[in-house]
């Protein structure tokens, strides 16, 4: 089996432009495994495909590369970048997507992707198709980069903060950027710990771990988030933070 | 090409979980092959999971794995179990979800899969991650099961009924749980046989023998689920039912 | 790696007939790469399946099997069929879906399936399962399709008209069917051309080349597809037209 490509974006589920950058690649890169992780990511929502692609990129065999589309600046002087970290490569705009992801698996170096060198004719609109498609399938199929990008600085990338945010799953559970427990306090009253979702009393709130070892606000058979104010103000072991939730779903 | 695992989650699109699971099983066996069944099963509902599980489970390869994530029951002491049939293995929680198209196929053997020997730290609230990718990903790799899981006898595990509902496609045909064409009678009133679609007069209601052989109420460019009360008190052949329909779309 | 089959359905992300199709394909043809161009175009909108087939199968690699189900008149006497052409081949039904992919990349040579050569038992309203599928693999394993179709005239099969439509994509933006840039005149009003969606100012419509070569109908942080009136009447290069706007979003 050859490299597995991931695919991130906010295409939706009817354009054509999932079926264009998945035949780019397969063309470039015939042994290479195309992987969806998402294309329903919220128009161009860079926090929420910062944070998708941060919680599920560790989970992929090393060597895979990541591409993400969440471009709201194409046609503008944004950069296109490639990351290579410890164990996987980032392909997408620089703005800030890839970021939190590729930071925490340890930056190794960061490239300017070239447009030219990577079509003939770059549009201004679907950079996707002519640029971070076929440098990802490029890197992919192990072709050097420095034939299609120029090395930067990493301390020239956009960065973001995802810990400004909380996030909501479909389920309504909001998860608050803390590892492990906290005291709870949200106007006033305290939201008392639990183990599992199964001890919850039905139709209340309790703060547990997640499976990602967070912080997160749940209630049983009820939705944290529709329960909780947005944005949140809470009170987190005597201080005092507000949140943005971002519905995941 | 190694061996297929197909998904079938209640998962969503947007959410980090589905690219999770996938990365899961690609870095436990990459030689195994992922197929979509679907990940957009309403949360929670095991009933239209096993529903779209035992309509699609037959047509895949033999040996093919299907593992199923509906898990409302995640973190509370239902089990994890691993089901192997005459021709596949199904992977999934304990619920009832795989249990009708396990038994269509014949169960040859069930196992509860032992978590610890699955994760080094099996999370309370994500199971999918820690325990049944992991499994299915060991299955499709064909290592012995007795690795990770013990035999458990098939009266012990979860069944559900899919006899007593009716489930709606997204067009809005109302299939029953009868093979074959009898006679239907609705509020008094006979709704008469068709043999297609093309044949039922606009705006009228007529039952048909789907693609499944099973009794179809169908309306031609109309749709049957919002002409029928939900649930659906039924005459068929001369005999009263009351079926809440589900609907798939 | 095997040949690619794409799919292209109107069947939803919930429905396990998406599941069946996948699961036939990989029986006949274990080798095959499935790739999906998407399952979510609208119910029976012949159109908006054709206008994404049309934008996205030449990306593909070259012999890619593109299979098409979108299909209101199944059941009735429309027949199926599989078209070569210089470097693809395209099977659905002959509703016109597949036509205008087709015939831009040169027809070379179209074939009406014969059901009973690839299912035992043809169901009268899935013929997704039991002829696209099976024509599909079967093309893709190599086999020589006069084994289960015989030729029939280019001038037979059924033809529509993608220029009589304009389609806006998730984002709002409206694609007329004009290659290049054009004078545009709506309500009496000169819409200005921009080179980029970046330098439209904010709340104003402009039109611009997008990345397939035409001419587009776009706002800064804003839906040319909300702004603008549906049927839209508007004036290019002084000539009066209508155009019906698809959403494929």
């Amino acid at each position: 089996m050859g490299r597995i490509v991931t695919l991130l974006t906010d295409f939706g589920e009817v354009s054509p432009f999932t079926g264009i950058i998945k035949g780019v690649i397969k063309t470039i890169c015939d042994e290479c495994e195309l992987v969806t992780i998402s294309n329903d990511i919220p128009s161009f929502d860079i926090i929420i495909g910062a944070y998708v692609l941060r919680e599920s990129y560790k989970y992929f065999p090393k060597g895979t590369v990541h591409l993400v589309v969440i471009d709201p600046g194409v046609g503008t002087k944004r950069k296109c970048i490639a990351i290579r970290t410890k164990d996987y490569w980032f392909v997408g705009p620089d703005n800030g997507v890839l970021w939190p992801a590729a930071k925490e698996n340890e930056i190794v170096k960061v490239y300017e992707l070239i447009p030219e060198k990577l079509s003939k004719n770059v549009s201004y609109t679907f950079h996707a198709r002519d640029v971070f498609a076929p440098a990802a399938a490029r890197i992919a199929k192990n072709e050097n980069i420095k034939n299609f990008g120029k090395e930067m600085k990493e301390n020239e990338i956009t960065k973001i903060k995802l810990e400004e945010y909380a996030f909501s799953d479909k389920f309504g559970n909001v998860e608050l950027p803390f590892q492990g427990m906290y005291e709870v306090v949200y106007k006033g009253k305290r939201i008392p710990p639990a183990k599992t979702f199964g001890e919850i009393p039905e139709g209340e709130i309790r703060a547990i771990i997640n499976s990602r070892g967070r912080l997160e606000l749940a209630m049983n058979k009820g939705s944290a988030y529709s329960y909780l104010e947005n944005p949140l103000r809470i009170n987190i072991d005597g201080k005092e933070y507000v949140f943005k939730i971002k519905f995941v779903g």
